[in-house]
């Protein structure tokens, strides 16, 4: 249905071709195209209105990404199996299947500490045995069980297709063009050594360029006051609800929404009760929207005004500093406070503390090797004239504060 | 708290600049930020998955055409006062605010037989009121009762920003790019005759090719048949939501849409009764499809058959053609009937016909007017060397059969 | 030394890849290298001065689009050998190896009478002698004696990779994005039935956008009234500096310029004499500005300003009308004669008249084929429902009358 | 003639308007004209075959630049009178006039030791003479004796519309998408304060990307080893005509370039003597290269062989590295002599040595400052967590060897 001839038409990158039928069955199957309705950047096209792509999308980017890849390496004389190429593709395809609405609100509430990679890797699992070991060799390289070590970096690693369609995409969508990476040069540069993936070492600085449009996308984009203080708003009203409805408070939901507003399961859970993920796979953006826009009339007092001030975008003033903030705080708290006469329990609803971290390049995490000329391999932060020197390997912090506006 | 610094990050035009106060204060107005989660081309995002873009973005998009529109005009010495501007780029910045969401199969069924564009005036008139009369020349500019002719064309008629807009901005998002325009040499080839909009004579092919790009987006996009076949599945499930709710039947529903479901509303009605209004200005597209997603599981053999064809894509079957498809109709409707132990009451759900118009270029309508270097004016369709000829100024009619695949 | 590792930056299509050691001997041979030198739009760089790309850059990018065109032909089931791949590569590649700088003027004047195409395929004949035969099919490709139309068809039809390229790549460069074709789509679309290129059914809409394309750049770029007084100038200016010469005159010229200048040779004696052919090999843009710059100072009255003219870009004035301008003509002609005292012999290098004529379709030409649904096929100028009627198939003459500014 | 009703396109921004009457006087000068034959960046289309753009477009497109400079500045309140604006757009559009055919090549050679920056200066002069008096204010601006400083800054500094415009232009037409800037959101950051150019402290990040894309752009394309190869195979050509000319010989060459042969010239000459000047105005490529074409044939052994080696693309080899070369460069030389037969006297056309060096940013020169959020200024790679660090601003030094193929 969703595939024209098998070609799907993307203003990114022109024309994806799907023509392997594993693909088109998973592409078709409920449980992706749910991604459908699963924004890619949440909350941040209230600043980019452009940005309301979704992870459906993104998905299918990733997948192409991955065949581009390795049809470059492929020229490079890396020998890799039709059945290979199909499990990386489907790796690709699927690595974000365990995506919720809204899902950095999401992790932190209603399903609170499983980590969409968990769920990720449990649905390849469902999907498999419906679909009879499909998805047996796409899953180990998923989860690294699988032995070339590259197949699974081009997965996740800080060069994976992943964070390569997601810069473009997103810069794309947000018309923000700082962001944009030349994604077909990059895969020219592309090798295999040892098993593991590599850059060749004139491609340094196509690496660098990509770094660098990362590092922008997250303090322009990702890490935008508005949208970090429209985040956090959304946690808090995902938590209020969820307080309300452990006191035996009545709210209105979705039938897949209230499944998780009245339970609290736990990546075991999900495991041992196929009838959670079911549910899970029920959920997406409309059932957070249309309950916030009905919870507005809600007679608890923090629960209706939190949702008033998401739907009519009085979003937390967000102060951001790299030193902490405990002045500000405690000044703005009373102010606060007193104006809207909240005691202390509900306080933290209206004005908290907070902290961010964000790495240009982790040389803990799957690092970005160089393979240079001279047959040696270094690590792209250890290249004396690269820029991604230890200044960008370090993390940076910052201190946050959300209070409403009143 | 959308506009960072009064300017918006298009990725269609790249930046969007709104210092006017009052298009700022109209913006935030939520009744404008609703079209932040209606989608500008409905269902066409099953065929193209990039086309998710917004009537809100949209009609920012509309808003800064009129600017440069107007620009160009002055320009060429046509004098037009700021207050003037003002009401154009009003206008234009709200002439789309009365869509709900699935404009289309909406107005065929919950606000049955009322147009957006009366439901635009109306919301218009109410903000008007609100705003101390800061619309009214807007609306004088909108409903054509504002004495320069021009400022309504623009807004509406074959060569407006509206059109000129979507166009740009559906090619863009769903990668068609058959169906990019050149907007920039357009609106420089704009100039003003006697108080009506013009096109220079030199303008005469980038005109063509405005038109043919539009009729290339028709056959390619909106009337591709798998969009026809989901907005008239989404047509059938929500006549057959209204007619059980009619019957007596409970069905799930948001506040918003339930208000809408049991109730039959003319367009006097909502003149009339204010709280009409404010209830249609909290439905988006999250409303109707957390209904559909829930509707699955309802008991009524047709609506949830219909709601889990939707959600699956499964969507009907489409065969277009210009000539009657009386003799397959029939063999069709046996065919499911037998199959599905459907009763004749009901099978009009599972397999019916329509027809579709489509006219490239209409004669009738606000025409698109040539001012010749003889100082005379014709309509583009009368200039003997165009290629707007009778032929394309024709309407095209087709019929088609809608069935479910079984 | 072109190349870098077999692969060029393109801005129009991204990257192209040459792999095949034989096309990098020809793109390495000197008859192919002085393309760059040759200016692909000759004088409409003079109007739009973008439009500066070169012969070289336009060959590449039709060979390129060849070896897309047939890996498309080879997903759909046509059976192609490597040997007949690379034969029509290099037939894209060579196919305007026969131009000369500002070629229109050149085929009027210096090589009087003699087709690009036919020098083309003499300069094949000689690249293939001296490289052993290794053009042979290419060569068959390029004048239709090979048994598989299609690809001489893809060479040169009017659909081919010559066309697809040039409108493309010119409308890159001039910026005039209505030219832009969806070239990616058309090679999707193309098939082959009975050894015959087609378009499927489905690809009309596209294969009309790129007629219109086509006309559109005639219109704007091609025919512009400043590009064809400027070609219309050089004309003239070579013309006299033959005449000069012939008449006993010295002039200037640089040895490849001067071998032409003092020469009238036909077809025959290209055929004949190699050494005529290596010399025309030796001619670029260069030749022809260095000579106009310096004939400035030459003491033939008509020579010298008609160089000044183009120096100093005075370029002819043209009128161009599709009725005939005899009045204008001759109440100019008087003016000029009188003002600049030129006798009757001379007076036609000042104002002379001309006529154009462009065809949007031709059906006589290697025709445009649509290969229906219903298994039948159609020149697209014979359905119905296309735009590429009989209006646009006729061709459109226009008179024009040029003069000198005075 | 150029001007088509005073709007030009421009593929890079759309379209270019020059609606000052005194611009128009100044493009339509032959002086400016001659930049239409000129490349922007000379040898780097033998890498980048699209990279054929001239310095008469890359002159217009720096002017168009800063009155989107101005027009930005002007919005946040500095007040700039239209005089000032006139000025400071015809320094734009000047700023390179000084520019012979391959500059680099150029300035060591035919007008040794001469910058273009000096003859920029004496043109601008010269032209201000001819135009009573008109370019009087662009001149101090031009030459920083106007007293507003950023007027200068715009014009000429690290962040000047000169870069802004090749960065873009080159990137563009090269096909290297790295290099591409934000060009709009860096002009929109730029501000004034105390009278002199600064960027906001929210456009950091857009300037690091522009430093970035700077250094790719100097790495990938300007300091190409085959672009470095072809401009000293130029040099070491012109260099060996001037000594043979000196010796007596007599060398083909136009009038323009003849000109420039037969004279050692220094500015002080070009001051006195109005005739140089004048003749280094009519110079432009395609002296140089008819010039080489022809000198492929001369006696003199090393003359012929240096131009055939250009025209036939066997450009020097080049081994560039950060340590000295002396190993390789006698093991070479040694080679090259034994081969060739060549004496000590003229080895040095065959194999020499060099330096290059490249500042990414340079803290000497007219720096970048950013105007803090709290009322400071700070050079940008003073600023602890920008990316523009010391190890930025060090130069980086290179050593090549460039040796003849043989």
């Amino acid at each position: 249905m969703i595939v024209k001839g098998k070609i799907i038409n993307d203003p990114v990158y022109g024309f994806l071709r799907f023509p392997e039928p594993e693909l088109l069955q998973l592409i078709e199957h409920p449980w992706f195209q749910r991604l459908r309705n699963i924004k890619q950047m949440g909350m941040a096209a209230l600043v980019y209105p452009g940005a309301v792509h979704t992870r459906f999308h993104h998905s299918l980017g990733a997948c192409h990404l991955m065949g581009k890849a390795l049809d470059e390496l492929k020229t490079k004389g890396v020998h890799i199996s039709n059945e290979e190429c199909l499990a990386a593709r489907i790796a690709a395809l699927l690595h974000d299947i365990g995506h919720g609405p809204f899902s950095h609100a999401l992790e932190h509430t209603l399903v609170g500490g499983i980590s969409h990679e968990a769920l990720s890797h449990l649905i390849m699992m469902r999907l498999n045995a419906e679909m009879n070991g499909m998805l047996e060799k796409a899953i180990q390289v998923f989860d690294h069980s699988y032995h070339l070590k590259y197949l699974h970096q081009l997965v996740s690693s800080q060069l994976d297709v992943d964070r390569m369609d997601y810069l473009n995409r997103d810069s794309f969508y947000t018309g923000v063009s700082e962001g944009v990476i030349g994604y077909d040069r990059i895969l020219q540069m592309l090798t295999v050594v040892n098993g593991e993936l590599m850059v060749e070492e004139k491609g340094i600085h196509s690496i660098e360029k990509f770094i660098i449009a990362r590092r922008l996308m997250y303090q322009q984009v990702y890490l935008h006051k508005t949208v970090l203080g429209a985040e956090q708003l959304l946690i808090k009203i995902l938590e209020r609800a969820k307080y309300l409805v452990a006191e035996g408070a009545i709210l209105f939901a979705t039938p897949a929404l209230g499944y998780f507003l009245y339970k609290d399961l736990t990546i075991e859970d999900f495991r041992n009760e196929p009838e959670h993920l079911k549910r899970f796979c029920e959920l997406d953006d409309s059932d957070v929207f249309a309950a916030i826009k009905t919870w507005q009339e809600h007679e608890d007092f923090v629960l209706s005004n939190l949702c008033k001030m998401m739907v009519l975008r009085k979003l937390y003033k967000v102060i951001l500093d790299s030193k902490p903030l405990t002045d500000i705080f405690n000044r703005k708290k009373e102010e606060i406070s007193s104006k809207l006469h909240i005691n202390n329990n509900n306080i933290s609803y209206f004005i908290f503390t907070g902290e961010t971290s964000n790495n240009t390049y982790n040389t803990t995490d799957e690092r970005i090797q160089i393979a240079l000329k001279n047959g040696t391999v270094k690590d792209i932060s250890e290249i004396d004239y690269s820029l991604v020197t230890q200044t960008l390997a370090r993390p940076v912090h910052k201190n946050y504060i959300c209070y409403a506006q009143i």
